[in-house]
């Protein structure tokens, strides 16, 4: 078989078994899941040898070492793994979950019962976990899954992948639930997106390449996990202490995250308290300012050294800039409407947050501000499955359909309507 | 300008007006509808006499007379969809609907608000209500919309939308809010495609041939409107005049309707008593029959005349054809399970039923059977906005993902997650 057979072989294979697990009883799923996270944990041993190809492999390539430590399993990485597998079995199985019913007036009860969505294909890069991560996802919400990990770290995924297959076989799930694309060839991910008869959704994680390379070939639908552009807004009445602990959060604690912010906005009444106490606090941290004329001088008033780098005039491409770095835009502004204009023309709709104690305020930036969350006096670095309490999540989706943000069990299920009648028919 | 930049500039303007659109009140929302109603009511002499020009066209093209007589606007039915729009003005706004909101263990609270989703593009054929039902529909979940209908329909749609567009603009909406693609070439369906970065959602309302182009060229989510090829299974327990009264009206109140059933599966318990009281009725309105052996062998039996034309055999490919016409496919089977086996196999996910008093057999169906909407004694006629409760509709959607069914106001939106805290950052 060449590989455009072998892939469309793959995907009628998982949609087979996917038909099955669509009413596979929870307890089976749960008990598979709890099955795969025991063999990841036995077999342990075996997925480090794997491992160490592809890392071997890596180093031959002399990939950057940043890139070597997320593609690094250990010991208690794979413990973390088969943790994350257990809380997705914990946690309540959407499927079957029935609710909304009206009586309508000639007497049928019309509601609405969670289903799967089919088979989900997940397209990722880099770190091996995701192999682990997302087939728990798509199993405990009944879908079956077809995994195309990055080429770097094939030896590892195929290992995971394959434990989890055996373990969901030997409990009871259809075979090729969990189905593993094999090979390192790039053509594989376009094969796969034209097999719309057999995949429901796609998703793709990793950079802005396999995003842009996935979105433009899918004959499937996407949900897109994009970049995030992510805003603070300083209000004039914020508190003080909370805003500065709030944007050094969302700056430092992560800043290669999709969710840290590149531009915090500051009200023009707040900043001249805020902002040095701020662009202290960001300076010694490592932080570098790109900031607007009116914060230079401020900042310039309050002693700091500007022009040498540290601090720099923002420049129109910075505030378009997601820098994914130890790297902040400062702008000040006028007012709230200033400000939400601002993230409407510069931002990703991803993850934004206002500082105030003003109410009205606060509802206006909630109702008005379009991002897949919208948060009043909390970091956006709270953007995030575990964070919002729907346990594991499959990424954060900037799709404006189906769902926004963190995709948890939920977003990896759609409705059919559910009709109890007792003889109705159409008048 | 060419038709790729006129159409790109009409999609920026929309996008635009979408974001305005998007926080719009209620009350502007409602107000900009009643006055489109109005104005389609006081304008009806002239959207008559632009139909007038459409007809002329489509005699010189000697269009079958069921589409001349679809594409025919006279008082009565300009007066149906101005009563259209007085009915979406009346429903709730599903914008700004908040819930969901739960504490998290570091104390921020986290829910989830109804949003628009950004903007619409319908792609349609013949009927030229459909400009005024999607624009009400689009404006009131607070979306944009950009029109593309029919070529035959060209004239009347082009009226109904500049009046549309024209009152909302009077009332207060973002003018571009309602956009129209004045064009026949069809080389501008393709242009909208393309248009990922103004048009977030696409929906195709027509045909097969315009639902594969869509699908096949669209580099926006599509939401889409299949054909339905559904069933009714009469179980061993059913209510023989209730199934006889289900069958009769799925088959034959509106056969050209994608809710319309094409196969009936008949337990062999009851089909003896069953099939030759519904085959009387349905022979008698005319209803030809495509029986599977034993159905031919019971109704020869029976006294019904075979063979004829009137009750034939049934072929493999019978069972896979929606006939949208007064044909049945017959089929007598041995157990709910080979009903559902027979459902899954030839179904296309649309509207499904059971007649049965038995409760086991009712839930099993309503669990496993997938489609958009699953019925236990009732009609398939049924799935449907109205009947269902939802209001008007935008089309019954057999996408897997975002909405299933009827979408009504609720899928045309989106949600976004909202959080409110009191200082909390990211540990």
């Amino acid at each position: 078989m060449n590989l455009q057979e072998t892939i469309r072989q793959q995907a009628e294979q998982t949609k087979r078994a996917a038909a099955q697990l669509a009413f596979c009883e929870t307890n089976v799923k749960n008990r598979a899941l709890l099955q795969m996270a025991d063999l990841l944990i036995s077999q342990s041993a075996f997925i480090i040898s794997e491992n160490e190809k592809d890392l071997t492999a890596a180093r031959e390539k002399q990939l950057a070492a940043p890139l070597i430590e997320r593609l690094t399993l250990t010991q208690k990485r794979i413990s973390e793994m088969a943790a994350g597998i257990r809380e997705v079995a914990a946690l309540p199985d959407p499927v079957g979950e029935m609710g909304h019913f009206r009586r309508q007036p000639n007497g049928i009860q019309v509601g609405q019962m969670r289903t799967p969505i089919g088979v989900i294909g997940i397209i990722y890069e880099s770190r091996p976990n995701v192999t682990a991560d997302a087939a728990a996802l798509c199993i405990k919400s009944g879908n079956g899954v077809i995994l195309r990990g990055g080429s770097e770290a094939i030896a590892s995924n195929r290992a995971i992948a394959s434990l989890l297959a055996e373990a969901g076989v030997k409990v009871g799930l259809p075979p090729h639930a969990i189905s593993f694309i094999d090979t390192i060839d790039r053509q594989a991910i376009l094969e796969l997106l034209t097999l719309s008869d057999c995949i429901d959704l796609v998703i793709p994680r990793g950079g802005e390449e396999l995003m842009k390379t996935v979105v433009a070939h899918s004959k499937i639908p996407v949900m897109k996990h994009d970049k995030g552009l992510c805003h603070v807004f300083v209000d004039a009445t914020a508190d003080i202490a909370m805003a500065e602990a709030v944007t050094f959060n969302a700056k430092t604690q992560r800043p290669a995250t999709c969710n840290a912010m590149e531009t915090v906005l500051v009200h023009q009444a707040i900043a001249p308290l805020f902002l040095p106490r701020a662009a202290k606090r960001l300076r010694d941290a490592g932080v570098t300012l790109r900031v607007c004329t009116r914060t230079m001088a401020l900042l310039v008033e309050a002693g700091f050294q500007c022009g040498d780098g540290g601090i720099t005039e923002a420049t129109e491409a910075d505030f378009h800039t997601e820098y994914l770095d130890l790297i902040l835009s400062v702008k000040i502004v006028g007012s709230i409407d200033e400000a939400m204009k601002h993230i409407a023309r510069y931002g990703s709709a991803h993850s934004e947050a206002i500082i105030t104690q003003n109410h009205t305020n606060a509802i206006r930036f909630l109702r008005e501000v379009d991002a897949s969350a919208v948060f009043v006096n909390a970091s956006t670095r709270l953007n995030d499955g575990y964070q919002f309490g729907l346990g594991a999540e499959m990424g954060i989706s900037t799709s404006r359909i189906h769902a926004r943000g963190p995709m948890g069990l939920e977003a990896l299920t759609c409705t059919k309507f559910v009709v109890l009648g007792d003889g109705q028919i159409r008048q």
